[in-house]
Parts: structure tokens; sequence; C-alpha cells
């Protein structure tokens, strides 16, 4: 009966991730290729503390139907993380909490795109973002990354021939690049925000997660009226509880929570509890040093790997934060290959091409390092060495 | 900026019920009118030990992300269960866990539901899939509910002159309407669904909750390769872990796990591990032997109560099961007046009006008496009874 499935889903890509995923179960590999947090890191004992709390005290109210809008605890934490962080004066009734970041995506989607919308992306950009947004059929206006954010030029022409009702970014620590978008980068798309009138959808799961540099402003402090903030709990806390929120101006909010309510009802009222108990009772800031301190460390051993054992022809960004490094291949070599090959050493990564809403880039590739440590980041860019050696002997 | 919204938003109803809620809060009004199971019944201690189990024996695991299918031991359980208290076998591989079923409804609208699609619903229909299913902009064709099931002769003349995609329908204690389908019923709405190529999407949030007369069969018995079922834990354990899931046939099924990957990669992986814990540890029917008393004892104490204070004029359902009754006043009577007039008596019900995708049917009410005791119902429905008096002088 597949004749009757909608339109919408013919141009939804899958997920190679998943696929290279099954590969990774395969204990004797190394995986460069997942995009999850390091489970060494999660607070185990303290949430399970905050969860004997939240049965002791609260019991069947939290477990409950609860307000579509979310947690009140929780929401009025996260006000005071933004204004505490960033500067940033967030209304706690403009907070709605989603099923991890992910969702504000989907919901963005149903509350903004008609079919044929433009969609400023990022190139390479988040693949989750793609896939979510290509539900609602919008035109992807794909715009090339530099080491300090959106290639301006092209933007500019870009918008000349186009109109975009948003633009989807990761500004800091970008999945899949690492880069981070500079004060002056973002003062400057936020001037053509301004001018051709799209929302900017920040998205910034990894923000807190800054090894070196120093933090650049919000989009939100330029446009507070058109830009959207989606956060996340998954990279800092834990992804299972599948908890994130999203900021929307006041115009926006009131069809987001419609949107929400449609989809769900509301996001798990007790993981909600469990998590507002747990950042009551410890400190998140200590908590995220620990996390800052290893993917640091993990990413400094990658970089030296990389410099050690690989042609300085293969370049790769410089990430001040996050979990992931991104790597070109000289012109006409294919990532796809290299991938090939790096599995026959029992070595993965994820070549580039999923990242891109136009296809034909294939010299790229993504490394994440924050589930790996040194000797095994070591021994696994060795393997990649050798899977290079063999797929081109130019390189050995 | 709100000139930029999607179309499909201006489609989408408000909830009245979420209207309603707010007055609800006031402690000295009896409602009759919240969709809540009865929080009374919720196993706290013994979730609460399995949350303990969890942490202590999975920790970080349950924490990670996980797969988009869902969890595989509490998939297993579902599967169990069909086979042992339905007589379907239902592959494992073709179970979604979603964040209740009411995520379902979005999956399916998504992967189903192009704009102008029909979409055969309830007269009077659940309320969340009517808002569900309007953000993809289908052609609602809403066929009368008889105290047996849907009108056939109505289907029939419906799908005479439109095509459908699929029917919803809440086959065994309706919400809003208690009624059930019966056996006769279900065979004849199959043979259309047939004849005419739609799906049957089988919601069953109720049908554990039976507390007199006999199970009907499925509708995955008349057709398997085209029955889409939705099932939850929301009434039979607990709703705020927002956990439900989805049995669909294999051509569709690839495609929900592509919409919920897109929609929120996957369902809380730490609540997914309590409940199949739980499930493990616990003799679910025990538990659901006690809210079946309780919905059963309290759902004679209403009709009870309003064959003493009501006027014989107005007639009820009269469900096997579930939480809710349906009220019929006499032709011409309007029940979004007599609402206003019940606030002012401190009890309120749900008008029928939300329930209806084509407005006008007014004179019709779902009471809930699975959170109200015997003595709270009666006065409650003496109270109503004195908003109908003042109503209309001539039923005082």
């Amino acid at each position: 009966m597949d004749q009757i499935l909608a339109q919408r889903m013919s141009g939804v890509p899958r997920s190679f991730i998943r696929e290279i995923l099954k590969v990774s179960l395969d204990p004797t590999i190394i995986s460069f290729a997942g995009g999850l947090p390091n489970a060494a890191y999660f607070p185990v004992g303290e949430l399970e503390a905050a969860a004997a709390k939240v049965f002791a005290r609260q019991g069947a109210t939290a477990l409950q139907y609860g307000r579509t809008e979310g947690d009140e605890e929780l929401r009025q934490w996260i006000a005071r993380r933004y204004r505490d962080k960033k500067g940033l004066e967030v209304d706690v009734d403009h907070i709605l909490i989603t099923n991890g970041s992910q969702q504000g995506l989907d919901l963005l989607g149903k509350v903004l795109l008609d079919s044929g919308d433009g969609v400023l992306i990022e190139e390479p950009g988040y693949l989750g973002a793609i896939q979510s947004l290509s539900l609602f059929q919008p035109r992807f206006l794909p715009v090339a990354l530099n080491d300090d954010g959106l290639h301006i030029p092209s933007l500019c022409k870009t918008l000349a021939g186009a109109s975009a009702k948003l633009l989807y970014a990761v500004p800091s620590f970008q999945n899949p690049s690492g880069v981070s978008y500079s004060d002056d980068n973002r003062r400057r798309v936020a001037e053509l925000a301004r001018e051709h009138r799209f929302v900017v959808v920040e998205d910034d799961p990894y923000g807190e997660l800054r090894f070196a540099g120093h933090e650049a402003k919000s989009f939100a402090h330029y446009l507070p009226e058109s830009t959207v903030l989606l956060g996340s709990f998954s990279k800092v806390v834990a992804p299972g509880f599948r908890l994130g929120w999203l900021v929307a101006p006041s115009w926006l909010h009131d069809r987001l929570i419609v949107a929400k309510q449609a989809a769900d009802l509301h996001t798990s009222s007790f993981t909600q509890r469990v998590m507002a108990t747990f950042l009551a009772d410890n400190d998140l800031d200590s908590h995220i040093a620990r996390i800052i301190e290893a993917y640091g460390r993990q990413c400094r051993a990658m970089e030296d790997a990389l410099q050690r054992h690989f042609p300085k022809e293969i370049t790769f960004t410089k990430p001040e934060g996050g979990m992931f490094l991104w790597g070109r291949l000289p012109e006409g070599m294919d990532a796809m290959e290299l991938f090939n090959k790096a599995v026959g050493e029992k070595v993965v990564f994820v070549p580039g091409n999923p990242f891109y809403t136009a296809s034909g880039a294939t010299s790229t590739m993504r490394f994440s390092f924050s589930c790996v440590d040194g000797p095994i980041i070591d021994e696994g860019v060795q393997r990649l060495a050798r899977a290079l050696g063999k797929f081109n002997a130019a390189f050995s």
C-alpha cells in the first residue's frame, strides 16, 4: 500500500550515521564516527539521588500529565543560566521544554515552513537538522562555512537570488565542523537577517564545552525579536533523558506550544522534575569543568596524532570546544572510498557527504574525539594513516 | 513577524480543554472535565524501585542515546502482551516506542498525509487527534458514532463521495463518548477499509480498563497489512513518563522510524528502561485490576447520580470501561451555555463542541469519572442539576 505515503517522505535522507553505528558495534573497531557524549562523565550518582528525591517528595504528582510548556522550576533555571552565562534576559514564559533540541527543529519546521520556503543552512550542516527540516519540503540554501563563521559574500549572493524564512546555525563548535562564528561574523549575519527579515535559529548544544578561546555573543543580543535559541542537556548532563528547550519571541512562542501539544502533549514530567532537582542540588559548572578537561585533552591528542601520522596535505579545523573536528582531503580524493578502506583497518569516521544538502562534496570528513582517550586516538589515527596509504600510495 | 508563519498553523484548533483546566485549578470546583487518569493508582513505589534498579545495574548506559525504535526488552514485553491479551502475533521489529500515543498520530500524519487527503474521524472524536492531524491539512470526513460503533450507512455514504487515506478510531471506550465498537461493527468497517483501501489507525489507550462486557477483536485481526495499532502506558501505569508505542505493517514502519528520528531521535532511554524493569518485576494485571475496580465503581456512581438528579430527557452512554461517559441534552439546549452556568455552581465538564471537526453539534458533553469518588460525584451532579435548573426552569 506504499503508494499512499505522503509526498514529504520522498525527500528525507536516510541517516548514514545510523548505518555507521552498526559497523561500530564491533568492539575491535576504533570509532571516531559517533556523535555521542562520553558516558564516563554522566553524573549517574547525582541523577540517582535526584530521582530518589523526586519519588520521595513529589511521588504521584511527578508521574501525572504536566503542562505543555514544561516544568516551571526547570524553565526558571534555564532563564537564570542565560542571564548568568550569556547576559541574556530571557522570559521564563518564552521557554518551551522539548525532547532534546532535535524536537525544537521539528516544531519550528511545522510552525514556520511551507513547501518551497527558503532555509539557509550551513555547508556542511548538522545532519539532524537537514533530516528534520526536509520533512517540510523547504528549499535549502546552503552557505559555506569558513573558519570564522558563514562566508558572508556567499550569504549575500544567496540572499540576492532567493528569499529565506530562517537560518539554521550552530555558531559555537559546530557539528560537523567544530567551527565557531566570530563576534564580527555574527554581527554581519545579524545585519543581513534584519535586512532580509529571516529568523535565526541558534542551536547551541556544545557552547558550554569550551576548552580554548573566548565566547562570542549570542544572536539574541543582536536580534531579540527574531532569534530562536535551542538548548540541550544532552551534552552537559546526559542525553538519555531527552531534555532540551527552545526560547522563542512571543509572536512565535504561542504557536510553538500548540505544535508541541499536537506533537506529544508535553515532555516527560518525571525526567523534567529529576533534572530540575539535579540542577538545584549540584554545581553544574564544576561538573562541566570535568567534561571540558577531558574533551580538551582528547582534542589535543587527536590534533597531535593527526600531525604525527597524517600527510600535511590533509587539513583539519582547530576547534575551541565541542566534540568534533573536520578534515579535508586533497582535491579529488573521495572520503567515502577512504571510509571503506578504513573499515578494513578497523577504524571509522563519518565521510562528509551526508552533511551537505547539495551532493558532490566528498573530500571532507568528521572526526569525533569525545569518546576516545589518548592512546586509542593515536592507535586509531595510525590505522587511518595505513588506510590512507593503501588508498593512495602517493601518501604512504 | 508573524506573517511568516506556515499556512498549516491557521487550521489548528486551540485546545478548549486547556482553558477548562485553568478553571479547574480552583480547589472548590468539582471537575468532571479532566481526561487524567487517577494518580491514586500510579504504582509510585514500584516505579521507584525500578528506577533505583536501573541506576544500580545499567548506570550510564541507561542515560546514553538509544535506538530510534526503542528499548528492546520493552518492545518484547509489548509483543508478548498483544499475543497473551489479544491473540495477535506482533513482530517486535514492527513496534516503535513513542512519547505517548499522541506522538504516534503526529508521525502517522507526517508519513501518510498530504494536504487535502481524506481522514475518516469519529464524530465526536478525540480532540488530540483532531489537533494533531489538523497540522497536515487533511480533509476531515466525520462519521457518526452509534452505541455499537461507526454508523455504517454514514460511512458508506461518505466513502461514495470522497476517498480516504485513513480512519482514526478509538474502538474501545472511546474518548469522548465511552462507546465501544461491537465485533459486527468492526467486521463491517474492516470490509469497507479493504474495499476502499484506507488504513485503520486503532488507538487503544483504554482497552485494558474494562469493567463490564467482553472484548471485541482488534482491527488487526481483520486487516493485518493495513492496521496501525497505537498503545500507551499512560492510563495503565502513569502518563508522566510519556511512553506509548505504535505497531505498523512493514511497508509503513521504516518510514515511521525515519519520521521519529527526525522528530526527536528517540524516546527517553531512561524512562523506557525503568518501564521495562517495572513490567518485568511486577504483575501488571493485578495492578490494572485495582484501577478497573475503582473506575467501575465510580462510573456506576456517576450513572446512579445522573439517574437520581437529572431529568430523563438528558441521555447518557453506558460505557463498559475507560474513563468517560457522554451526555446529550434535548435538542436546542446548548452545552456551552450549561457549562457557563455550571462554573457558577462550581462544577465543570467538557462541552461537546471541540470534539467535532464540523461545528454546530453543541448539545453534547463529556463527563469523566476517573478522578472523583462516590460522594464527590453525587455532590457534583447535584450542582450540575442546579445549573440545569437555572439554565432552563422547565427542568427544575
